[in-house]
This record gives structure tokens, C-alpha cells and sequence, in this order.
């Protein structure tokens, strides 16, 4: 028997199994259904834990972020579900990246590969997004997730993660990797600049541990939770600033002395946050925005144009960010377990979002553990 | 005699000059005073003509356009005007970069060299703006500019121009280099690609040349009055939108076959220009701000996250742009001749703003021509 | 009956066609072999004309250039060519991004869109170079190529031409794109910058046309050959130097002024031509190696590190940039038919090799014509 | 007494000081000699700690290193040395970025700030290097540097240090920010990236510790000395090998699963650095040579353009990674003062020299303390 069979014997895939599909909006429902089979370039992975993300929570009532060209149906009968880890069970043709028994976290999307963004290297802006017979997968937004016990993934979106790394934090490392991207689209090489981070959601929190691990000086957080703000410190940030007791631009300026920032990660979605970034940087400075507000807003394009600021919207978790953003952590760098607050069982995947939505019980990450290892 | 004295004998130098100055605001008037002198790394150079631009229109009413920090004082007492072009007469300590007699067009902005953006090379976002003994000049904005017969210029914001080009095209260099920094700064890399340009006064005129020239295909460009869009066709457009009749979005999409194109050049400062240029790009498109509207207004931000829209707003001409921009001139690439529609003396500097800020008798720009040569 | 399926009508597919077919070393015979099956994301490509390559010459005697991992066997039994043209006949699943009946030029390099260097867009420096399951594609090079009637493609080594462009002039769009992307690669906003190209190759006669396209001034040729020297000037070369009568370092500084040049691209493979590179280029400029001399030389690297010189190998035609060569080529900025100095039917091959070969006849570019049309 | 006064009270300045200065090639004699005054822009610095380079011992004997130019004459009569740190007591005109007590250390470049390299960031690559009066500084090889007790900086060659950190220390800093350009210049982004540093001297070992900061994974260092590869562990390199036993391609390519390297950072020197280093990274690998050999050397250039590598000379401290550099020491991400192994006093610098040169008991760095705190 090859090493590699008795590999795939400590791992016997089950002909069905157990997962969560949506229906219509709001409508999720725990089937049983076939384990699918991977292809070429892909893996079957066995779920061992998966984390709620906001945009889970949006996916259910909205279904997925609607795009230029109209966006895409409300997406029926499929498995959402897209912050997982697990452990590499089945290998597709051509497969030599991974092997059996690798524990791995995801990233979202694998692009066409034939676009033009994807021929650049900006696979997160496909152009062939949620075209699957073109080769494009967004787990758990246009094809299958991971609120399953398996979940098939593309090469592309998988990286190696040590033993010594729970599942839970594991799953944390694509809201890492999001954070990491967002940083790297505004320049990346930040060893002693200031950045502010603003919104302590998870893309936040890991967003000031990313940035401290690259050596930014001071890391400037902003919210109005107290709690929040405190595990911002624990996550590495120098000085926070509770918005509901300080102008946070005021604090910002007074912080740096009045020179304001080079960089502003935007994580809050707030109404008034990209007016309020363009004031905290200085001239020729940087935003990245990681979030937005749901509606239209308000903005004062002027203070844009005349201080030379570059914002960029991005989506996702591109240029391969995630690999760094779990590089760090592998290197216990930032402690990304701090977030994870709550956690559930497979069962209990409809109170795992509530807990999420409702942030009952102050819930930042809630992870539902699929498998006790 | 040195045939440097006998250059210097060519262009003598009186003690006394004609200036437009500004007292408070609209108030302008010409007066005698002495000829300044040009310190290290500057050149004295006598003002062959010089263009208004609608920048000089919102200083002489509001000043210079306000920053981060609050902004610049109105600047009281001093000769506006930045597109300007004319000859070398004298030179500053340490000059060899230029030689008496030397014809020339210049750049607004000197950086201080010593701050965290001249030291990137972002000297349009010098983060002394304004600060003149520390080095800063932007001509005619926070410092004497070229409403006058004589002016002082940094060797920084010079450029040679060819005998066989007239005045009046050289005080366009500027303008044009300011369209080609906003290509520059989403890349600069567009053979081939399509390249929307909104708004068809002089920046978005010698964009729609300067993206020709550069090879972009199709150079798509946006307004709503006929006579300009047909001079943006004769600058090397491939297709011109009038906002009157047409969708600019639809159109834009109609014309790539629904693709959307990458870039928009955004020059028009109208309150929906983003919203509008943020469904004209497909993912991952990017966005030249080079116009801005003066109020706040309206953004759906979720669009351009959604989509990986990068938004570049641009102050002046950095990145040596206008280098390029006056090869591209010399070269005869594109006509930026075209868009000079009127000629005034220097006696009449109040009616040649006057006919550009009214638009009178669809004046683009009017040219003051302080010299016959 | 659909107008697809009128248009394939139009291009009836044999079963079987004509192949040049590569034994071992020099070992190149016509047969008669199955028309191949375009899979997903490929097309089947009537090939209209092919030209000879000199890296064909290197492989008909050596196989595919090494590479650092010890390069790739002798590839036998395939067809090489890699530079042709031809026409749209058969799409496999999935294609809608070309239509039967389209005209099309192609790239080399297909990668496999899920190692390191594709994920960054780097896809001529593929991991899994000659990979065929993982879907690496070097059409004529570790894949079957163009010296044949068919030839199946992927998607991403397609690019359009316009029904006004010739086939032979087809046929030197990757050539083109090479030295694109050789420009590219040093940074590729060149207009009004001083650009040296060594050696009058395809490579370096195109690399001027594309380099004086985007506005490169002065475009400067070294060379040997007065008769390929001149054939550069009418491509756009500003001065030509013969290095058999002046010395190219001090004809370069004596044209610049003393200045030098910030990029060079080189295309000779000569012993010393990275060394007078380096004496070409001011202080921080750039070297593209397009060529390369087959055996070790020496090299004075005090040079490149004193001065800051950044050297960049390149192989192939990467980041699109055959596109943007055939953007600039559809909108005739340069006349690459200048350099097509003989032709020959398919029945032909060898003695449009040996011509290529042995430059017979003063041969830059030979074209294999294999339909007339 | 102001508060500006009361601290330049506190830092009495005395019209003449000590200083070593050069007559001829090795002719360092202790002069007395006045005080300089700082100029605009500058500031004067009491040198408190200096260490010895390997370029200072260069200097000594053949001058400042040449350039493509030809290079400078012999500099004569000037006191060399550039790796020094020290307090600011006296602003010259125009200072605010500093204040009387600062303790700072120093970067060597100032650019003239009006060359097309300084407007584009590159202020290393000064095209008017050396030429004093059009503001061009490099401390201790054209202008004076740090061995004596005062000497004159510009504001845009210091970067504040922070109290906890020792004088000897500081003096690493700015071979520190030599490490960090070279890998700023490959990109930059390297967290999770497998990089080789090649030779264990200073700005080898500083640069195993900027890039395991920055997260880089393997970190891998070679030498031939176990000493030093000791030293390379403790800064954080996770492999060393000691090429005298191991080869050292093999052992990279062992290490990395026979994947190799995406950076090499060339710090050694050695004659087949370059062509061992091609052969280190992988298809589209980067190597930033900061060092050389002295004469010329056989080059496998092929392997270069086969594998698309790209090849960066450096020379100093470009793009401000010295305050990037700082930043990561102040922040204790890796302890530079390691490799400080030997001290001695202003009137000893010929002997610390000798140590450095000689590398008398295994010196590494060998600081110059010139005043006691």
C-alpha cells in the first residue's frame, strides 16, 4: 500500500453528508446531501470549523454583493459559508500542491485565470465573476461554502497552516488576509509610518495586528466600544479613540502632532467615514476602504482632489494576501484568537449568525466547530 | 565678451516691471514695480504669454483652494497666473540645467525637497505647501506668477520647448501635463486600453490628446456641448458622448460591447461624475479624480468597494508629467493648438479672465500674449 | 440555421491536415497527422502564416532553452513555431471571448493559473513552465505550434487583428510584444525619455518602432549593419550608431549631451553589451535583457551596484503586452512589414529556416505563408 | 530665556574642535579645526558614536567609489566617515523638523533635490552626485562626515532615535536602512517569503533581521565562517549555511523543497554570488546585489534572461529606509547591536579601522565613542 493510500484511508469520505442550504432569503435549511467530487486543480476539503462573517449575514437576506454590470441572482440551493478551515481529504487530477491530511484555510475567490484582471494578477476582480464554466469560485458566494461537513476548493484557495494552530483561529486567517490586502493596495511597506484603522470589526481588529506586525508606528484604532478598543490594544494598536467621547480626526491630528497619517484603513461602513479619513491623512496620503456604508453618502470629493488622495475600494482577499496574513500568524505575530468570542456545533448554525447579527453577548467571531479534533 | 555675456546682452533686463496684483479678493490691478531676482537653482525668466486657467478664476474670488490643514490665507498682494511660458533672461546661482535665450513653459509646483512626499518624489503634495522658506513655490498660487512681464521660476518648474512651437501652445503644456500625470497616476500603461475622458475643458481635452497619443483605443469622451466634443474629436477622440442626449453610462457600454473600460479620466466636476464613471470601469477599473465639485455630494461608495474601484484624485502635475506631455507636443502627437480660442495683451489681463470664466464667445482658452515676438 | 453554425459552415475542418513534425535534433519532417481538438478555454486555429523565430533555430538544434531547474528534455515529436497568425475555426467549451472566423495573432506563453507567478499576473514565469495537466501551454515550444495547418490555443494566447492587417505583418505582433514588454518591464512611461536599443534583430527593430510610438525621444540603434541600421531609422530611430566605426558608449554620451540614458534594451546577445549598457544609462538607470550571449562573459557588476542600475531579465511576452504591441501596430504608429524580407509556402519550412538562419539574402524576417488568402 | 534657548544652553558649542581628516590615500591625521556652521536646511550635530564601514576603508585607499562618469577625484582634505549618530545642538535657517537636543542618527545621501532621479524619489541616484553647490551631501564621502566631534547634516539625512537606545546601536541604523532598501527595492512585501541573504557581514546580518521582522519565512544566511552565521541565527535567520561544507544552490534549493527563493539579498561580494543566486531564486526571481566584486567577473547572463530574473544594484540608502530601518530597531524587532563587537575612542580611529579591516578578532563593527554619556 503507497504512503499515499494509507494516507487517504485515515481519511474515508462518507457518500453523503450533512449541510446547510439556502433556500430563499432567510431560508436555511440542514439537508443531507452527496459529499462532491473534486476536479482538476481542486481538493475535497473535510470542514473542521468555519467562522460567521457580515457578509454571510447579507448573502442570507440579499444574496450576494451586487456588482457594476447589475450583480448577480439571488444565489438558491447552494451552501454558503466562506471563513473555513479543515483538512485536505481527496486530491482532483493534477493535484500535487497539497496532499492528504494537510490542514488548510481558504481564501474566497479563485479567478478564471483568462480575463484581464486575472491575467494581472487582480483575481479578486474577475471579470468572469461567478461564471463557473469558466473556471471562476467564490466559495460559499456563487459556488458551495463551507457550513458542511466537505466542501470542494480550488488550489488557489487554500493555504498550509502548522499543527500547532487551532481550527479556530484558523478560520480567522482569510479576515487577516483581507486586512493584509488592504494595506498592500495602498503601498505596503509601512515599518515606522502611522496608520489608522478605522472600525474594530474583525477585519479591524486583524487589520491593527497585521499592521503592527509589518512595524507601523503609532497604529491608531477608532470605535465607539470601549471592549472593542481594548482587544485593539491587546492586537497590537498604540492609541485608540473612542468616537463617541473624541472627534476622532481632532485625536488623529493630535496623536501625530498634526502631521495626520499616510494611510487610513476604513473598516466601519460608517456615513461619514471616508470624509472623516480624508482628513485624517495628509496630503498625498492613502485610504483603503474595506467596508461601506449601505447607502449613498455624503462626500466631500474636494478634499480629495485638492490633497492628492488615492482611495481604493477593494474586495476580497487579493494578491495572494492571505498566504502572508497566515504567515504571521503562523508566526504568532498578531494573536488572532482574541476575536474569536463564541462558538457553536454544526446543529446550531442558525444561532451562530444570530449571535453574529445581533452581536448578542458583545460576539465579534463566532466559529462553529464542525469536528472536535 | 563671453558668449554667455553676449546671450545676456540680448535680453536686457529693466530695473522696473508691469505686474497684475492681487489685492483683495477681485481685486486686481496692474501696477509698476522692480524686476525680481533669481536666487539658487532659480531662473529669471520674461514672460512671453501665459494662459488663464479656471484655477486663477477661483483664487482671485476665494483664494488659493483650501488643504487638509485648513488651508492657505488668501494670498493678498502678489501676481497670480501659473500657465505661463517665455525666455530665459538671467540666471541664479549654481544654473546649468537651462541658458539664457532658452525658450521654456513651466510647471506650478516646486516641492521643498525635504519632506516625506518630495523625498518619494510626490512634490505636488509637498507637505510644506505654501512653506517658502522651506523651499515651497507653486507659482502664481502661493507665490508671484505670471500675470506679469518678468517672473521668477525654480529650475523644478521649467521645461525647454522647441523653436517651431508658438506661445500660445506652449502656455497649454502645463494643462496637458496635468492630464497626463491623472493617466500616469492609474498606471500610465494604456496602449490598446479603452479610456473614458468626462468633461471637455482643457484638462479633459488634452487628455483625450495625450491618451491617443499614448496609443489608448477607444479614447471615449463625454459633455454636453457639440462644439466642444468636436473639438475632442479632432484631439484624437474615437468617440464623443453628449450627455444631453445620450446616457454616458449606457453609452459607454454600448461602445465596449459591455465591457466597460478601465479607465476614466474624471474632468468635469459634476456632482454625479464618479457615481457615473464608477458603472462606466469593470472591476478593478480605475478612476482619475482631476476635477471636483464644490459641494459635497452624493457617493455610492458600495459600488466602487464592491468592484475594486481605485479612486486617484490629483492636485497639479506631478511625476515630471509635463515633461512628457511636452515631448508629446513637440512630437506633434496631438494639436493642443485647438483648443486656444482667444488672444488678449497683457493691458486686458481683467477681460481675458473675464471671457474665459463666462465662456464668452465659447472661449477654451484665452491666452495672454505679454509679448510679440 | 444559427449564424454560428453558419459561420463554421464557412470553415470547413478536415480530419487530418499537414505538419512539420520534430524528431530529435535537426530532424524536421512534413506528415500528415489529426487536425487537433480545442479543449475548454481553447480554440482550433487555421493557421494563416507563421514567421521563423531564431529561438526556433535553438530548438530545432538544442530543444527549448534551459531553464533553472535544469530545463526541459528535448521536446520530440511535436510541431514547433511560435509566431503565427491565423484563423478562428472551432471553439472549445466555453469560449464566447472569440467567434468563429476571427483573425487573430497569438502569444507564446499560456500559464497554469494556479502557481506563485501566475497568481501575481506573472505568467510567462510560470512555475509549472512545460506542466502540461496543470494547464501550462508554450504553444511551439513544449506544446504543438503553428509550422502546421491547425493549431489548438488557449484563450490567453489570442489577441484580434484588424481585417486591414496583412498576415505576414500579423505574424510579427509577438515579436512586437516582446519588445513591449521589454519596455514595460523597465517601467514603460518613456514619452520624451532617451532609449537606447542594441542590436537590430526583430526584437530590437520593433523595440524601436513600439519605444518611438509611445513618444521615447531620442530613440538610439546600435548596430553592424548600415542596411539594418537604416531599416531602424524608417521604424523611428532618432540616431543610429555602427559600432564597426564608432565606439556605442561614446556615441550615446556624445548624442545625450554627456547625459546618457535612463533605459536600454537590449537586444544583441553580444559578449559586451551588458557592460556598455551600463556605461549607456545615468546613474539609476535600466537594463532590459532581451537577448543574451550563450556562454558566460564577464561582467563588471562594480558598475551596476555603484551606480544603481537595475537589470531585468525578461523571456517572452508577459503582462499583456502583445496586445498593447498590436493596439499600437492596428493603429499603424510603426510599420513592422519593414522587417518581413522573404516568404515561403509550408511546403517550405526548412529553407525559410536556413534563410533565417544563415540570413540569406540580408533575411530579417522570413514568413512561412501556409494559405493564401 | 526661551525654551529653545534654555536647551541650546544646554549644548554649548566650542569654535573648534577635533576632527580626523584625509590628506592623500591613507594620510588620516587629527587636525583641530573650527566648528562648522549649519546652512539652511542643515543642522549641526555633535557626533557621539560612529562606526567603521567597509566603504570608509575604500575610501581611504582609493577614494570615493567611482561612477559611471569616471567617477570623483580622490577627495582630499576632508574628515571621512559616515556611519555616525549623535544630538542636534544648532538649527541653521529654516529648521523645524529638529530640535537642540534630538538625539538623531544619520542617513548619508541628500540629494540635489533638482536632478530627474531626485524629483523621482531616487535621491541615491543624484545626477548631480557630489556637486555640492546644487545641494548634493554624501556625508563622509563628499562632504565631511563623522569622525570628529561636529559635523554639519542636512535635514534630510537624520532620523530621530529614541532614548532607550544606545549610542552604539544607533550607528547600525543606517547600515540597517542599507538592508532594508535592497529588499524595499525587490518589492518590499515578503512576508511569508522564503528569502537567502548572501554574506554574513553588516549589512548581511542586519538584513537577516529586517527581513525576519517583516515576516519573512525561511530566512536563510550564508557564509563561510560559523561565527557569523552563529550571529545570522540570532538575528533570526532559521537556516545558515556554511558554504565552505555545503553547497549552497543545493542547500537552498533542499531547504525550499526544491522550490527555491523569490529574493536573494547579494551582500557577500564573492565573484559567483551572482551566478549561485540566479540559480537560488525561481522562475521571475529578484536579486538585489549590495555588493560587489572589484574586478570583473564571469557572468552566466543566459540563466538570467531564460528565468525572467530581475537584478537590482544598490548603492546606499535610498527611498528613506533608514527611518523604516530605525523604526523596526526602536520597536526591538531584532537587536542590531549583535553585531557590535569592538569600541574605541576619537583618538583611536586609526586603530579601529585597522580592527575593521583586518577583522582583528573577528571584528564585525567596530564603533568609534566619541563622547561619553
Amino acid at each position: 500500500m503507497s504512503s499515499s493510500q494509507a494516507r487517504a484511508n485515515e481519511y474515508p469520505i462518507p457518500p453523503r453528508m450533512k449541510a446547510w442550504v439556502l433556500g430563499g432569503p432567510e431560508e436555511l435549511s440542514l439537508v443531507d446531501k452527496p459529499v462532491p467530487e473534486p476536479g482538476p486543480a481542486e481538493v475535497l476539503v473535510r470542514v473542521d470549523a468555519i467562522a460567521v462573517c457580515a457578509t454571510d449575514i447579507e448573502i442570507l437576506q440579499h444574496g450576494v454583493p451586487a456588482m457594476i454590470d447589475g450583480g448577480l441572482p439571488f444565489n438558491r440551493n447552494y451552501t454558503p459559508g466562506h471563513e473555513y478551515m479543515g483538512t485536505v481529504v481527496k486530491l482532483g487530477p493534477s493535484v500535487d500542491e497539497f496532499q492528504i491530511g494537510d490542514r488548510i484555510a481558504v481564501e474566497v475567490h479563485a479567478g478564471c485565470g483568462r480575463c484581464q484582471r486575472c491575467r494581472e494578477g487582480m483575481y479578486t476582480s474577475c471579470l468572469n465573476y461567478g461564471y463557473r464554466a469558466k473556471g471562476h469560485r467564490a466559495n460559499g458566494f456563487t459556488t458551495d461554502g463551507g457550513f458542511a461537513e466537505y466542501a470542494v476548493n480550488s488550489v488557489n484557495t487554500m493555504v498550509h497552516i502548522p499543527d500547532d494552530m487551532s481550527d479556530a483561529e484558523a478560520t480567522l486567517i482569510v479576515t487577516a488576509g483581507t486586512a493584509m490586502y488592504g494595506l498592500d493596495v495602498m503601498g505596503g511597506i509601512i515599518a515606522g509610518e502611522a496608520v489608522v484603522v478605522t472600525g474594530p470589526g474583525p477585519i479591524g481588529l486583524t487589520g491593527v495586528g497585521v499592521a503592527k506586525a509589518l512595524g507601523a508606528q503609532p497604529v491608531i484604532l477608532t470605535g465607539t466600544r470601549d471592549s472593542r478598543l481594548e482587544m485593539g490594544r491587546k492586537l497590537g494598536a498604540d492609541e485608540v479613540i473612542n468616537i463617541t467621547r473624541d472627534d476622532p480626526v481632532e485625536a488623529v491630528r493630535r496623536i501625530t502632532g498634526g502631521k495626520g497619517v499616510q494611510y487610513v484603513l476604513e473598516c466601519s461602513g460608517a456615513a461619514n467615514a471616508l470624509n472623516e479619513a480624508a482628513r485624517m491623512v495628509n496630503r498625498g496620503g492613502r485610504i483603503c476602504l474595506a467596508a461601506f456604508p449601505h447607502e449613498s453618502v455624503q462626500v466631500d470629493l474636494a478634499s480629495i482632489v485638492r490633497n492628492n488622495i488615492y482611495v481604493f475600494g477593494i474586495r476580497g482577499e487579493g494578491r495572494s494576501a492571505t498566504h502572508r496574513a497566515a504567515a504571521l500568524m503562523a508566526q504568532k505575530r498578531f494573536d488572532a484568537k482574541l476575536i474569536h468570542t463564541h462558538t457553536f456545533p454544526l446543529s446550531e448554525v442558525p444561532t451562530a449568525i444570530r449571535y453574529a447579527r445581533e452581536r448578542i453577548d458583545d460576539a465579534i467571531k463566532v466559529v462553529v466547530q464542525i469536528r472536535q479534533n
